[in-house]
Parts: C-alpha cells; sequence; structure tokens
C-alpha cells in the first residue's frame, strides 16, 4: 500500500493516518500505553522520542527506526512502513452463528391501502386519511407518530395514495411504495466489533451480512475505558454515543447496497450488546456501571423511536433492546440464550460468551444460573505483548510437536503477531511440554539461553519482520493465567450454586468469536474448561448476532427474553463466599483441585 | 441608541444591524417588497439605490436620505438614523386572555419514593428499582422512556433515593427532589408573536408568563412565505423548526428566571398555533399546506417526547399539541373554544380570531360550523403604507370630530406609523364624514389640494419625523377593504349554512392581540362586523394562550378538544356556490346588502 498523507498539521501520525483513513491499532485509545501502534519510521524528520517511546518498544524496535505511532510527529515529509500487525483494518469477523430456525411472526405488519386524493369536497387531513383507509381495511391504528408525519404529506401524494402501511403495535411505522418490501436491522453490538444483518420482513430470508470495528475502539479498547471517557463530562458520553450511531450508520448504509434496498424500507431493528455498549448506545449514564456494585440503569428491555438518537432509518422505526441481566451480563448474552436455546435445554447444559467479559449461564433443572467473570482482554490480544486481533496474519493456532513449534496464520500470511486461539494454544502446548509448570512458572532448563527475561519462542525475528522474535513472555502467561482463572471460577461457583458437579453436564455451548476459534483441547489441558469429552462442548459462533435475528423475526421471542430475565438467576462473583478460594485454585494450570 | 456595528462585509444593512442584534421590521423576509426597513442615512459612504428603493420610497424620502437596509450597503464608515417605526423591537405583546376556570386535573401526577440503595445482595437495575417503588405505592408505570433513562441513573443518586416521580399515562416522566414542584409550559405560537405561561401543576397557580416575537418573522411574515421558505429544501424546514425551537427554548429561559425554578422542573407542555405554525415546530411538510385545496398533514391531537424536537425540559416530557380542525382552521382556534367556551354555549355565540387568517366558529343549536377567511395582513400593518405593529409610536385610535383629526398612540410616544386599531379607525371615520364613499373611492372634494395621489393625513411630517405626513392612501383603503370584506363573508357564509340572521346572535366573541384593540364600533361602522349592540361583543384577549393554558391544567380538556374536532363542521369558503357572490357584497362600506 502506497499513500500520500497530510501529516503537516504537528499532530501524531496516529490522527494525520486516521485523517487520511488509515486505521491503526491504538487498544489504550492514543495514550501509548498499548504500545500497538508501531510504525517503521523509513526516512525523513520527526519528533524526538518520548519516554513512553522508550518504555513501549525494545532496544531492537528502537534501532530499526519504529516508533509508536500516538507519539511520533512528522517534521517534513516522510516515508514510513506500516506492519500489518500494527493495521486495524482487515480484521476477521465471526458474523455466522447457530441460531436454530423461528416461525416468521415480526411485530411488524404490511397492510395494503389505497385512498382517494384530498378535494375541495374531502378535506380530511392527511394522517387521518390513511387512519380511515386502514380502518377501512380491518386494522385500527391507534396513533401516527411525529417522525412519520414529517414527511408523509409528500409520500402519500408522490406514491400516489396507494402503498403499504407498516404497523407495529397499533402505530403507524411507515408507508412503503406497493412493490417494496419491509426490512428488519439486527445488529450486534460488540465492544470491539459490530455485526449488522438485514433481513426481509415479509419472506424472513436474510438480505446482507456485514461487520465492521466499534468506531468507539478509537477512546479505549476495553468496556472500562469507554465508561471512564463517558464520565469525563457529558459531552463524553454524547460523543461516544454519536460515534457508535454514525458507526451503525455506515453499516446499515453497506448492507442496503447489499442489498439493493432504500433505508426508510428498514422498518423494524433490534441492537443487542453488553449492558455499557447497550448503555452508551442509547445514552444513558454509565457512571453506575463502572462502581460498585455494578448495576445497569436499565433492566427490562427497552423501544424508542430510531431519530431519537438519530439513526435514520423508516420515519417511523422503533429499535428493540432486549433486557439486561445484571451490570455485566447484558442484553447480548440473552441474545445468545435465545439463538442458543440454552435456556430451554433438557439437559444440564452451560453457556459460556467469551469476552474481556465472559458470560456464563447454567441451565440445570428448570433454573437458570448467570454469572459474569473479569476474564480481561488477553483473548482479543491485548496486554500481550505479541498479541494482536484476529487479523490476517495473526498467528491462531500452535502446536508442539517434535520439539518443534508448528504454526498456523490467518490466511496463511506471514505472522505479524498472535491472536487469542494462538496465545491459548501456545500456552496449553508450553504447559504440555513442561515449559511452564502448573503456577506458570518458566522451567529454567527449558529456556532458550539467548534471552535473559523468561520468553517461548515462536518466529524468529528475521521471519516476524520486526526487531525480535514472536513468543510469549512470563508476563503474557500471567495475563492467561488470570483470564482462565477468572472463567473456570465461574464455571466452578455455578456448578456449586446448582449443587451439581461438571460431570453432570451434558452440554457446553461456547459462543463468541473467540469462542468459535478456540482449540477445546487447549483449553481443557489449561483448566480453562472442565475435562469433559471434545463432544460435548458446542462452539457455536456469533449467537448474539442470531439471536438478534431471531428478536427482528419474531415477537414471541421478545417475550422470551423477558422471561430469561424474570427467571434468571444471577450469581454476584465478587462477593461469593468461596469466590477468593476458588479463585486461587483456578489460577493453576491444568487439573483444577478446588475446595 | 449609539451603537457601532461592524457593515464591513458588504451585505445588507438589515444583515449587519440582525448581527449586530439590532432588529428591523423586514415582513417580507428582506426581499424589498415591504418597505419597513427604512433607514436615514446621515453621513457615510452606501450603494446606489436599486429600483425596488426607487419604486418603495417617496420621492421626499429619497431627498432625505432615507434608504431599505434590505438593499442598501455600507461602502464605509456610516452614521445612520433608524426610525422607531423600522425598529423590530418593542411590540406590544397579549399575554392576557379570558380562560375561564377549570379544575386542577393535570396528565401528570406526582407519587412521592423512597428506595433502598443497591448493594451486593440486592443488584436491581436503577429503573426497576424505581418501578419496584412506585408498584410499593399503588402505581403501575408501564414504562420508563429512553429520554428519562439517559440521566436516571446519576439523578436517583444525587438525590439520595428519595424524591417525586412524576407519570403520565402510564409513563415515568422524570424523578424531581422531595420538595420540588411540578410546573407545566403552555405556548401560543403565533405566525408573528408567540406567548409563554408557566404553570405551577401542583397548585395550578401561574408563576411566570412573557411573550416575545416569533424568530421566524426573519423568513417572511406571514405564512405563504414561510411555507415558501420551507419548501425551497428540505434545509429550509428544518431551519424554520430550529428558529422556532430556539425561540421557545429563550422563552421557557426567560419563564424559568422569573419564576425561579429549573427547566426540568418542567413536566408537561402544550403548544398551540396555526396549522402552518403547527407543522413547521412539530417538524412536518407544509407544501400540502399552501397547494389547493389545503389540508393539514394531521388533524388529531399530537403528542411527542419534547428532546425529539430538541426542546429541553425534563428528560421524559411531552409535548401535546391540540387537533387541527382543517388546513386553515388550527390547533389554535381549538383553544380559543376551550377558553371561551364559545363551543358549550347556551345561545346562538360566533367565536373570531382575526390574523392574517381569521378563523371563525359559529356554535348553534348544538351545531358547530367554522371557516377560514384569507383576511390578509393588513390589520397588522403589513401592505400598509405607514402601518406598523403595535409597538410604542403606533397609532392605535383615530377618531374624527369638528373636521379634526385626534389620535392616540401607544404609551403616549411620538407617532411613527399606524397599527391595526388605528387603521380601523381611520377609515372608518373617513367613511362616516364622507371622505371615502361605499366603494371606497376618496371623494375629490373632500381631499387637501396639496396632494396629487388620493391621500388622507393623519399626522403632518414635521410631527411624523419623516419626509412626509402619516396617513392612508387609496392602497391602503384597498387593503382593508379586502380583509374586513373576507371577514364579512366569512360570517355571512355561516350564518347562511345555519339558516340563521345576524340579529339570532346571542353573542360574538373577538379574540386575539387585534381583536382585543379594535374599536368595535369601527368595525360595525365599516360593515366588518354586523349591526349588532355593543355589549353583545365580548373581547376576549389571547383566548388562545389562555386555552393552552387549560388544556395544560386539565386533562378533561384534552378530551373535548378532541370532541370539538370530531364534531365541528368545516365550511370551505373558497369552493362555497355563494362565496364569490357574498364577498363582492361584503366588500363594500357601511350596511352589508347581500344576496
Amino acid at each position: 500500500m502506497n499513500l500520500a498523507i497530510d501529516a503537516s498539521s504537528g499532530e501524531p501520525l496516529l490522527e494525520s493516518l486516521r485523517a487520511g483513513r488509515v486505521g491503526l491499532v491504538a487498544l489504550c485509545g492514543g495514550t501509548g500505553k498499548c504500545g500497538k501502534c508501531r510504525v517503521q519510521v523509513v526516512s525523513g524528520q520527526v519528533s524526538e522520542l518520548t519516554s513512553v517511546e522508550e518504555d513501549g518498544l525494545s532496544p531492537e524496535e528502537l534501532d530499526e527506526g519504529f516508533r509508536l505511532a500516538c507519539q511520533c510527529r512528522a517534521l517534513g515529509d516522510l516515508t514510513i512502513d506500516i506492519p500489518a500487525s500494527s493495521l486495524e483494518m482487515t480484521q476477521r469477523l465471526q458474523l455466522e452463528g447457530e441460531g436454530g430456525s423461528v416461525a416468521l411472526e415480526p411485530s411488524v405488519t404490511a397492510v395494503p391501502v389505497q385512498m382517494s386524493a384530498p378535494h375541495s369536497e374531502d378535506l380530511i387531513a392527511d394522517a387521518d386519511r390513511l387512519e380511515n383507509a386502514l380502518r377501512a381495511a380491518g386494522c385500527s391504528p391507534a396513533s401516527t407518530p411525529r417522525g412519520l408525519l414529517t414527511e408523509l404529506s409528500s409520500d402519500l401524494r408522490e406514491l400516489g395514495w396507494e402503498g403499504r402501511a407498516v404497523l407495529q403495535d397499533g402505530r403507524i411505522v411507515t408507508f412503503l411504495p406497493v412493490d417494496a418490501s419491509m426490512a428488519g436491522l439486527a445488529v450486534d453490538l460488540g465492544t470491539t466489533k459490530m455485526a449488522g444483518y438485514l433481513i426481509d420482513l415479509d419472506s424472513g430470508k436474510s438480505l446482507a451480512k456485514t461487520g465492521m470495528m466499534n468506531p468507539q475502539v478509537e477512546y479505549g479498547d476495553d468496556v472500562l475505558s469507554r465508561i471512564a471517557f463517558a464520565n469525563e463530562d457529558s459531552a463524553g458520553r454524547r460523543h461516544l454515543q454519536r460515534t457508535v450511531v454514525d458507526g451503525i450508520s455506515e453499516l446499515v448504509e453497506a448492507l442496503c447496497r447489499d442489498a439493493g434496498i432504500e433505508r426508510d424500507q428498514i422498518v423494524d431493528a433490534v441492537v443487542v450488546g453488553n449492558t455499557a455498549m447497550h448503555h452508551l448506545f442509547a445514552g444513558i449514564a454509565v457512571r453506575q456501571l463502572g462502581l460498585v456494585p455494578y448495576v445497569p440503569a436499565v433492566g427490562a428491555s427497552l423501544a424508542f423511536a430510531s431519530d431519537e438518537i438519530g439513526l435514520s432509518l423508516a420515519p417511523g422505526a422503533q429499535i428493540y433492546m432486549p433486557p439486561n441481566i445484571a451490570g455485566f451480563v447484558g442484553a447480548d448474552h440473552v441474545a445468545m440464550l435465545l439463538a442458543t436455546q440454552a435456556h430451554k435445554a433438557e439437559g444440564t447444559t452451560m453457556a459460556l460468551d467469551i469476552g474481556t467479559n465472559t458470560e456464563i449461564t447454567l441451565a440445570v433443572d428448570g433454573r437458570l444460573l448467570a454469572c459474569s467473570c473479569a476474564s480481561g482482554p488477553a483473548f482479543e490480544g491485548a496486554h500481550i505483548r505479541d498479541g494482536m486481533r484476529a487479523a490476517p496474519g495473526a498467528v491462531e493456532r500452535v502446536s508442539i510437536w517434535d520439539g518443534e513449534v508448528h504454526l498456523e496464520t490467518i490466511e496463511g500470511q506471514p505472522p505479524v503477531g498472535i491472536c487469542g486461539s494462538g496465545i491459548l494454544d501456545a500456552v496449553a502446548g508450553m504447559f504440555r511440554h513442561g515449559i511452564i509448570d502448573r503456577s506458570g512458572r518458566f522451567r529454567e532448563d527449558k529456556l532458550e539461553s539467548e534471552v535473559t527475561d523468561p520468553f517461548f519462542p515462536l518466529v524468529e525475528s528475521s521471519v516476524a519482520g520486526r526487531g525480535r522474535p514472536l513468543g510469549l513472555t512470563l508476563q503474557d502467561v500471567r495475563e492467561i493465567q488470570l483470564a482462565k482463572g477468572a472463567i473456570r471460577a465461574g464455571i466452578e461457583i455455578l456448578l456449586r450454586e446448582a449443587n451439581i458437579t461438571f460431570g453432570e453436564l451434558d452440554e457446553v455451548i461456547v459462543a463468541g468469536a473467540f469462542g468459535t476459534y478456540l482449540g477445546i483441547d487447549s483449553a481443557v489441558s489449561i483448566g480453562m474448561f472442565p475435562p469433559l469429552a471434545s463432544d460435548k462442548f458446542r462452539q457455536v459462533g456469533n449467537a448474539a448476532g442470531m439471536g438478534a435475528v431471531r428478536l427482528l423475526l419474531s415477537e414471541s421471542e421478545r417475550a422470551e427474553a423477558e422471561r430469561i430475565r424474570k427467571s434468571i438467576e444471577y450469581v454476584e462473583l465478587t462477593v461469593h463466599p468461596l469466590f477468593t478460594k476458588v479463585f486461587a485454585h483456578a489460577l493453576r494450570f491444568g487439573e483444577y483441585l478446588g475446595p
């Protein structure tokens, strides 16, 4: 890629590149903490090294001219190389998932109507005329919302007083041309990624799907840094909302282009996300989400006019957001349960959505128990020295045999970093081969002599194309230990609360992008998951997105979501009397030998 | 007044003055048509006279250096005099009116609630906690709107989980401090002026009232020029909406300051206006209002979240707008009927709201008949050579006796122009004294010799402080003739439709600012009103504003408004078989001798 970017403004290269539409990874929001926005200065004058860069880059990298784009400024014409690992553009998105099938029963219905035009003997107002026509067709519309009225008079005249009136709960949503289909939008709004689905609500068929990064990533990679940004002042929260609404608007644009439909054919929408994404999208205060005891502003499902938050769909279209269970068990988890039908399973079922926060629900004997584990962002590649998101060139599979390390990278590209599943495999391999022990310590005799700090190399520096080899440090192993310990502790506490053992589990459902790609055997061997036969695990892909689609297709699913919220028993781990002990045991690699 | 204004930009003086916060009268929206923005250039270089100015200013005015601010540009430092008649700032507003009394029965109720704070054993979401507390208090809130959720979590914590929850139709509107009263806002949104009322909804008492110009005046003085501006492109309509919402926001600011309350104590609002003002405020398309057969987009009453249109009140506050009857019989007329109770009168009652458009309702034998007359802006001082709005220095009373003209001006200021009631008096006096005949022609023998064009002087040029005397031209008389003819034709057609004569009228109610100040005897003597005894007329002031207050105070009034809409029979004058004939007769001054 060879681009000319204007960097004359004296701002950090990160900003100039962004303005030139080159997005770099900046997990920390451009503060220099994550060290991911490495660029290599080939020629030209740049600002002096900052202390942040001296800490964040290795001596070899500094020698080779690597800089952090969030710190470095151009002092004149400049040529830089951007390693693939620093580019944010090409992240793999998980759109597909298991969603089962659901009967088409959307909350909107289209009624064909035909009216006579007003004339001097018939001066009924336009909205009243439409309502009368609907009444004549056997429907009783209760109201025409202001949002629809804004353009209704023009639309009726342009369409010659004939078309399809779309109704929802007695409200007229919009007036479509005779031959236009009703479309619905489902969005899985993740902290990092967003997946969008466009569905034909007349037929239930999928029209288009696509994904992109959540543009809020610019303001911090994880939920807590977003909450902190939103809390700075009221403008911060509004800005985050604006950012994500604009992002979804782009997503809608792309979906409509793919499907060949107009935005104003989208008559209904469902957005699911964790509680922080839910609140920030709806413009709701998040301060209490970041403070003990971490409660959401709202539990019940929400429905509001899309134009209230500035998302342009059909004029009277509403956005439905399913209920939140607890501060860190959000609407996306409810959607995942709907998609996998875990909550209705006949046997004993556990469903996990692994991310920076991992939500777990255990369905047993008609009870639903849920908890949330602070598993951290290690599996997203953050806080891992050579970690990266699942983009081309990321090491996604690692196996060690015959004393050698074998790798697979995404799209077979030369390795530029390691993503979550690769990190998990690597740690599992290191543990199996005794390179680390149960406590995570590196066994001295297994270390290569050339490094002083404990380090396990996966890729030689020459192959990695950077100043040092790719591999895992002791600190990286510690991060994985914390993540897997948190998840296993959550599993154990739920089993205890239900008074069962892991052997009684009939099925373990693993959802989410990382959950789809992770090696179950690796997860079992380090003790993140209990040692069940591999056929007891089901990896279901983006089930939250599929759940959002179900909520779009069927009103019964919305009622079901409300039932889940009311029946689920939330277990708060941080105050659970056994949590500290269980967590300490769960931190150890291998077999869990807890209290 | 001595102000330094930056006029170096080369734009017309009108714009520079506006930017310097000096508002000039520009009834036509700055196109040069109305000729009201006269300024006198004392010294300095200005642009050449335009043909618009040559047409719009008299030779005397041109000699004295008068220019139209919308045409004239500064070419350097400039000193100008602005006659009082050109200043827009000091218009008299009619706030008071007859509103009768109404039982306090607002659509909002406040429920005192107290909650315990969430803790690790009690992690219910904030909105659910509030809803539970309301349920415990015997209320069943159906929903918490998104608008309220945005700040609810912060508010609950700041107020220590104790306060007054305000409910409306099962919706939680807001959460107020324990000792804060609920306030309501009523606005009469006129084409020219806006009147605002702040009411304590706990006691029903008035807290404050104030008025200001409708800032949309800048984009045209009358309804049709606003519609034309809105139709130019979609940005035009949005801009007009923004302008009036900002204006009402200023009004709210002033009201809150006067009353010593916070904006977010305003938990309910009522806005009334004619259909064009109604649509433009709510952001609804107006094109069909300006095209035959002139139908409104919506007849039924509207209720929408105030934040949908960017008016900041209590977070979940709604704006209620009463129903529209027809294209030119709007929600303000319904409000006027409610305030005067004309629709419930025991006898035969006629109620008129005189303005650029005059709405008339006739209540007879349980029927309600309504029509709209295109009376034009003459009574607002537009299209009248020396006309002006009712501001200090406007001639508001004219009587002719002993061969002399006697004048009263608003606030006793030196005369600078003539407002509606003065014009009406003057024309009536001219007719009574035979200066004009029944057809409106000037009788030659009554004319002063010094003028060539027919002209009746009221004020000598030296007193008027301008290059020519103040008075009425033949053209002015024609304008009044058209206005009074339209109104009388409406009255006559309604009487005919009801099959009664004017003698059967028990009461004639005259509403609106002009209606409050007009001389009934003058209106009768020129034949604008039928010749009834003066005690049959009741001048009720700003009844639309009072009606808005009633709609705020009582839910029954809202039901009553809907009943009026459903029962009223609208008579479209323009297609009425007798209209042309009746109008032709009604144009003549004096006794109406129609078909």
